[in-house]
């Protein structure tokens, strides 16, 4: 047994004894050490380097460290085999991509405006925005010698005749706490009920000197991110909102690693506790200490999220999503509860999952087409969500298809090796001077802030802009020289978009021709999906008339050199419109009004579903597709004319 | 701080600290050390005796420990102080009051008997034996890329199509193993239902291979005694009986002190985990073998107790119950789960509580009422549960009233210095010889099994004959002398009913003017409540047409002797009827009928309650009773002719 001893920047450390022989990463998995591997730990991202400060590992030497880190002590901890006792630093950087939890600041009206917009295009269409969760305020007479009715009937008996219902459920948990309350507050109460039609169910009951205040709670849960509103329930306002990475990553980038993962001894729970205890949980408590509530006055919650993230929050078996037929446990679910999950919020806060309607279209695409509004327009709409699966819904009051595509990562930052999300010190935007090549960026971030890496909105203009100057080929191969422009011993090509001593990073933050081939390689699978979608309706692209585009790729994106990559089709720019995190939106919308509930219910019912996998022509449209902008140019006219 | 040892008669040891002054008896109960002390550590009770092994305590003398024992090391442990370190022994008659678990044998119909005649009594009064608890045999197709339905709505189209219902509610556990039994099984299952007219809602899923046996449990909890019924809820047959003491015992004999020890830091659980860990699970679990089933198989549970006892079953806070005006937090209540209290039982079975109707009057007196089948009789009922408390319900079809008086454990041998429950051991029957004032007696066990102590029924002969025999007075003070005759240096008398060598103990078994006392205060409380609740309703004894005696005293119960020591009223000896554990009774029909389910709502309901204590006359006709029979002989003329 060797002692294996990470240390962080923070100056914590964690210790732990292994095998000789064992793998760095699992070692580090075993210890709960949260190091990034979005690739599962198959050497493809590099983002698993450790550096060595005593000691030694067994480690090849892969592309992703080049021979001057090595020499200072950098190591894949994927390859890395246990061979003596060591301690290694864990970077900040291996985290930069799971990234800090962030805690909005509402004051800027920015980030709210989004979540009006959905509204007030919901409340348009027609839905209310009404939920069944209220306060009532109740004073029972004191019992006596005379009047010895239970404290469980007195309190039905009270709320029957306050809110004229015939039927009142008291569940257990309430019971418990009734004898105590009743009497610290002379039998002045106040009671969180859900009424439905002539019944009432008793959430909670609280001294009448308490504040008694029903909040919601919104979550999108995407493979790679997690974003939170907490709501008042009783008028819909926003009280906090933050985000954070998906506890989960560290067991895998996309969904297909994650479920093998669950899949092992105890991995179910594994994979359950990285979402639930490790992410919401946190995020839970800070929204709640900036909307200055108490966790458990949170009464009711919203999920929206893809089928795998929905079965994984559940503790619910994914892997028959994984396996041919590809058939989920469930698509909706009613009757789940924040204690069966292990959620801080009200134990019995019930928990409503936006509805999936397949395997790989989940609710978080539900959601989506909810605040999108769509289902309700005669124009034809195409939803694009960049989330680490690609998915679209392309249609209008009359149908509605969906379909999904395996674009990885990499519009979040994955498998690009200085990637990250869209959060502060994330280039989000740049642009590349022909003559000189070099770069002009910005960085998310106050006044001041270095880059850190690059989201998603950057690469799009880095690669449109590198494309553009010249430096690369339709192929992503480097095909100028110059100072940025650097080649490996094996002839990898790479651009540095900022040395290190200008950025707050351990290295020059550049991308490789790796990188680039992955996101062409997300960009094609996006624009082939699209193509085959419509063409399978006989559709053709001059017939869309929005494209809404949601996901974290971040609100800098440019649609411009979206389409001169040949992610998007080449069709007016005033079509597109950028409408952010809309599987949040529609959280929101669902948790406020019973209505929305009802309607994502009915879109989810509406959508049909088309299996790309299953359309012979899906394969070739993808190989064409990943090329800059695309094999066949005559798809980009604008393009031919610039 | 000393350390104390609490040694076993079976050999182990339990070892703690404890500070210079610290309490023995608090001690143990804070090491989790079962020692009875029915009386709560007040010194009145005896019960609470150890032997020193090493070491000393600062201990009293009290009445409970001759010279001779105190010579030989044995101390109440309620009045002994820590001053050293210390190793008591730990007798097993400490805990024979409390009494091991009894695994009934079914094969000996008798036990049975008492349930069937129940059944066959409420079936002639028109109760359905039909419960909605069902096994449903299901046989889906497979999921293929062509048949996508998710899991969950497959298994419920196909409960719909089964069972011709329009909704099925599956809930959130069933759903978390629905994936990998429906794999395992090929889509072949057997699924657990509970039908409520059109709805039906999943209880269980379970291959077909597996053998889907649904049972129930009712239980009977007592203030001293448990006994408890498994159950096949599939055709009514009883599995498994058995029988066990209340380890809530060792915080106080009756509910007033069990109430006073709940509301101390951290009572609630305590109390709580002494019903449910320590004495309801091993019991369950003890049937269950004997039943060969899983206590998973158990779907449904039925508890009848007093007010109390379901309070801190429940882990409700009881202390509204004690405290004037004497209000519970419930009568009746829906929606408990086993796993809510740690049940180790199928974690989503329901459990139905038989309903309360006032703080002294509860479970166990409707259950018991609706098994007595008086409520359908034209006839009056006196019916008399003798439990740690007396309750008696008086009427017919046309009206029920019922009452409680504080008996106190005397009838199940607690108060008794040699007293105990009616199990292996205890004296359930005796006569004395006039002359030479032998007792001759029955012991409940095999063959050969030596008397430990006396049961209730027991303890009713032993004084009926001893003033028959003209050796006590009419007051139940000694008045004869002879060799089984003793008074201590105090003055106080008793009577050795069989000498330490005889015994299976480790004194002599004898009954004390103290214990006498005790017996006729419990009788007087019995007669007095009666001859108060009968003038009330302006009725006489004589118009009683049945007396239904039920309750833990022992089947050996004989009527004369309670008669002639003036308990029951002198009436017509065939009126008498014993029928057992009523409570048990009625909770098994409740459990295997719906309808009767709705019948002990309706008995509750329907029954008034009588207040002794605001009824003037009771505490003149109480201590009138104290006296053996009475002090108007008038009242027992059939004792008068003899």
């Amino acid at each position: 047994m060797f002692k294996v001893t990470f240390k962080f920047e923070n100056g914590s450390d964690v210790e732990v004894f292994a095998h000789e022989g064992d793998n760095l990463l699992e070692v580090a998995r075993l210890a709960n050490v949260a190091i990034d591997a979005p690739c599962s730990g198959n050497a493809a991202c590099g983002k698993c380097r450790v550096k060595l400060v005593n000691g030694e590992v067994e480690s090849k030497k892969t592309l992703h460290i080049t021979d001057e880190e090595y020499a200072q002590g950098w190591r894949l901890s994927c390859v890395s085999k246990i061979c003596a006792d060591v301690e290694v630093l864990v970077p900040d950087i291996a985290s930069a991509y799971r990234s800090r939890m962030k805690v909005a600041d509402l004051d800027s009206a920015e980030e709210l405006k989004i979540f009006e917009k959905t509204k007030s295009d919901l409340a348009a269409a027609g839905i209310e925005f009404k939920n069944d969760l209220e306060v009532v305020s109740l004073e029972m007479a004191e019992p006596s010698l005379d009047d010895t009715m239970p404290d469980n009937e007195r309190l039905q008996w009270a709320i029957e005749a306050a809110c004229g219902v015939s039927e009142v459920k008291m569940p257990f948990f309430v019971l418990k706490k009734l004898a105590d309350v009743l009497r610290k507050s002379s039998f002045r109460v106040q009671c969180v009920i859900r009424r439905a039609g002539d019944k009432v169910e008793v959430l909670d009951v609280l001294p009448s000197d308490e504040e008694a205040k029903v909040c919601g709670l919104a979550v999108d849960i995407g493979t790679t991110s997690v974003a939170g509103l907490v709501i008042n329930m009783q008028n819909g306002e926003i009280l906090a909102k933050a985000s954070t990475g998906n506890g989960q990553i560290r067991y895998g980038a996309d969904v297909i690693n994650r479920i093998i993962e669950q899949q092992k001894d105890g991995g179910r729970k594994k994979l359950q506790d990285a979402i639930i205890k490790e992410t919401l949980n946190p995020l839970i408590a800070e929204m709640c200490r900036a909307a200055k509530i108490r966790t458990t006055q949170i009464y009711r919650m919203c999920v929206a999220g893809n089928t795998t993230m929905n079965h994984l929050f559940a503790g619910v078996d994914a892997d028959p999503v994984r396996m041919e037929p590809y058939i989920p446990t469930f698509f909706e679910t009613g009757s789940m509860f924040a204690q069966d999950l292990g959620l801080k919020i009200y134990p019995h806060a019930r928990i409503i999952i936006s509805p999936n309607i397949g395997s790989y279209v989940g609710g978080d695409i539900t959601a989506g087409t909810l605040a999108s509004a769509m289902w309700n327009r005669e124009e034809m709409t195409l939803f694009i969500d960049l989330g680490t699966n690609g998915e679209l819904v392309f249609g209008n009051a009359e149908f509605m298809m969906s379909c999904a595509c395996s674009a990885g990562p990499a519009f979040e930052g994955g498998d690009i090796s200085c990637g990250m999300r869209a959060t502060d010190g994330a280039i989000e935007a740049c642009t590349i001077d022909k003559e000189t090549m070099n770069p002009t960026f910005d960085v998310i971030g106050d006044e001041g802030q270095k880059p850190v890496g690059i989201c998603g909105s950057g690469i799009i203009d880095l690669i449109s802009e590198l494309f553009r100057c010249g430096i690369i080929s339709p192929k992503g191969k480097f095909i100028r020289e110059g100072e940025r422009i650097r080649h490996d011993k094996y002839g990898m090509g790479s651009y540095v978009l900022a040395f290190k001593d200008e950025a707050a990073s351990v290295k020059d933050i550049e991308i490789t021709e790796v990188d680039i081939d992955s996101f062409i390689r997300a960009k094609g699978a996006i624009f082939s999906a699209i193509r085959v979608m419509l063409q399978t309706l006989d559709f053709d692209v001059s017939m869309i008339d929005h494209v809404l585009v949601a996901g974290g790729i971040g609100s800098g994106i440019n649609m411009r050199n979206a389409v001169n990559i040949g992610m998007f089709p080449d069709i007016e720019m005033e079509k597109f419109t950028y409408i952010g995190n809309s599987s949040l939106s529609g959280a929101y919308t669902i948790l406020c009004s019973k209505e929305a509930e009802e309607k994502v219910a009915d879109v989810a019912h509406n959508m049909t579903y088309l299996e790309l996998s299953n359309e012979p022509t899906y394969m070739d449209e993808f190989v064409a597709c990943c090329f800059l902008p695309h094999t066949d140019a005559a798809l980009f006219p604008s393009l031919e004319m610039k």
